[in-house]
């Protein structure tokens, strides 16, 4: 059977799901991509949806990627595509967009750099709306300083400080060096301040270790030379600090133009 | 017992709701207002919420207006009043305000004016986010004519063609009559469109009627005289248009000056 390699990008509200990745219980974003591929003609059964990493339970994501293999005489075109799944998934799924790519493409092994966000929200009570996507900061926070432990934190470094440790069913990543090219803090209307967090690749929870522990600092809990010391390889630390997984959305996965 | 009257200002997320009146299911606004209530001492067991008004399952509010009695001797001022309820409340479900009141005002009978607007999404695939949020319009719609269809429907008309029934246990209001001082239309960024209507008071269903109606109207589907013969009294005419429930937001209800 020949196939043909579609990528697929993915917006979805992480609240109502535990995370990315198939579990036995079946809530995951996976699983409903998984039974809505089920539900098309000419698939065969058990089509797998590859992402571009998990995702926790609660984190959102605006432009997830994931592959799939399926069948090249398909009657299903790139407009298609979108269409046909979002007519199974549950609204707070969406298949944004699909393309055919090469059979050597692969969401997670080709993908070059990703962008998360975390959103705060730094008003007194916290709209019913905003609910499970912002961290509701209730202390003052100084933006100057949190500005200021992005810098710092910013480039190529070993970020081990900042990863939590998956289980003990997932081995350790071969390198904790991670180049964190970019960090940016937007200033939003309606109390919101997000920040933006672009790398070759993220450890796990890395976006909300960074994030947890830059706001601890623009707090004057954490002084510059305790920040400074977390990216000090020497140092056998961790931060405390983690972001609930609420603010935190998959901005978008880049990968190498195709030569 | 001496009760101090309060006037609360409550926001919510209608979404995981059946809406706002007490039911037997007890998953409505007002029975977690009152639950809420209940595990705060020096309160009479059973104090009642009284709200400005019933809104629909579904439907979400961020600025409903209700008043409770409490004994005077309760050591609630104004600033602890939505801290204490928010402790104890969903988090979709947040009272933003309380104001000690006279005896007299009355959430629902002293309401001199409501407004509710109404968010359409016009874009080809609707974000997760905004999913029970918003009625996403599929077909093509032209804004002129909505809001030429908003000047139509503006001013003091008998509203009856715009009115469901709540059902037979509710008696009809004495009059269908309502002075709809305002329509706006407000084009947001993200492809939202926001209709807004200000009126004395609206029938069970007008703004999702109207809304519904107006919609119809924009997309060519219903003529000029058509939606004329709809505020013609003499007419028996009933629009059968309405916008479904997770578009529609309580934005607030004025009350008159007191003297």
């Amino acid at each position: 059977m020949t196939l043909q390699r579609w990528k697929w990008t993915i917006a979805y509200d992480g609240a109502p799901y535990g995370g990315w990745q198939s579990q036995p219980g079946g809530n995951t974003i996976q699983d409903h991509l998984e039974a809505a591929l089920s539900e098309i003609r000419g698939l065969p059964s058990g089509t797998r949806v590859h992402g571009s990493g998990r995702t926790d339970a609660g984190v959102h994501a605006y432009g997830q990627v994931a592959h799939i293999d399926a069948p090249i005489d398909l009657s299903l075109d790139a407009k298609a595509w979108p269409h046909a799944l979002n007519a199974r998934l549950p609204g707070s799924i969406r298949v944004l967009d699909a393309e055919a790519v090469p059979q050597d493409f692969h969401a997670r092994f080709s993908a070059s750099e990703k962008t998360y966000v975390y959103r705060l929200y730094l008003g007194k009570i916290l709209p019913p709306m905003l609910w499970n996507r912002v961290w509701h900061i209730h202390n003052s926070l100084d933006v100057g300083a949190l500005r200021h432990a992005g810098q710092c934190l910013r480039g190529r470094h070993d970020f081990k400080a900042f990863a939590a440790n998956r289980g003990k069913n997932s081995p350790p990543p071969a390198t904790t060096v991670r180049n964190l090219t970019k960090v940016e803090i937007l200033e939003e209307p309606d109390n919101q301040l997000v920040l933006s967090f672009t790398a070759d690749g993220f450890l796990y929870r890395m976006v909300r270790m960074l994030t947890g522990t830059m706001v601890r600092f623009a707090q004057g809990k954490l002084s510059e030379s305790d920040l400074l010391s977390l990216l000090d390889d020497r140092e056998l630390l961790k931060t405390s600090a983690c972001a609930p997984a609420g603010g935190l959305y998959l901005r978008d996965v880049a990968y190498h133009p195709r030569g």
